[in-house]
């Protein structure tokens, strides 16, 4: 229950620090994720325009990829841990691990595939992912 | 000399694809690294608005951070290996390890110290670093 506290209490500095456009810090430790579906789980830091979100994939998708995806936010990845298959429109698909990178231009259809048990991927999106912070929000008054 | 040509081939074809907007992949085994300077090195993806740079560390500053610099882009940060002091303008410091972010406001002053040997940033800005690509071409055209 102090945990539950303290945790709450932590994610609720680090919001007020970013709407207040003080220097934000995420500390992994500290920050609770928000479990999106099962085996999806991620923790979110923002500046106005720029959002980074790290992603923790533990239940696939690594038979059939998910459907394609498109956002008018361009995006940059980076691979953290694990390997994967990403699939963007047009394009021949890739193979990329642990240390690759890929980028998405504005409303390119993309996906990805998973290799590996675990996948760790720092997502960053501008602007930022209005829809994530509402789905946060409601995440958070369902706890 | 042959591996030099083809990193510089899959380093062309990387430039193309992203000026041409179409989806780039950054493979880490693939693409060299540009050297800023000693224990300085970095590589780059970017959209039209977003860039993500993965920087490697191996030469400090382990006893005094680098003097605080702030620019226009917004940044977000993720660490992806070792340990480090980030400091923010009015911030306490903080002490951030593999897993961890940080986000900095525009025009915000900041820097850092390395607790490691070896760290890596993943830092990305809105809107890109104009002045990442021209010191890239320049040395590019000093190699």
């Amino acid at each position: 229950m102090w945990l539950f506290v303290l945790t709450k209490k932590i994610n609720f500095y680090f919001r007020i620090n970013s709407e207040t456009k003080i220097m934000a810090v995420l500390k992994f430790d500290d920050v609770a994720y928000e479990k999106v579906k099962e085996g999806l789980q991620r923790k979110i830091i923002h500046t106005d325009n720029l959002m980074s979100v790290l992603i923790d994939f533990s239940n696939g998708p690594w038979e059939v990829p998910e459907p394609p995806h498109s956002h008018p936010h361009e995006q940059t990845s980076y691979v953290a841990e694990g390997e994967i298959i990403f699939y963007c429109e047009g394009e021949p698909e890739q193979h990329l691990k642990a240390g690759d990178m890929f980028a998405v231009p504005s409303n390119k259809k993309h996906t990805i595939k998973l290799l590996t048990q675990k996948v760790r991927l720092i997502d960053s999106f501008t602007p930022i992912r209005e829809d994530f912070l509402k789905e946060e929000k409601a995440i958070s008054s369902r706890q």
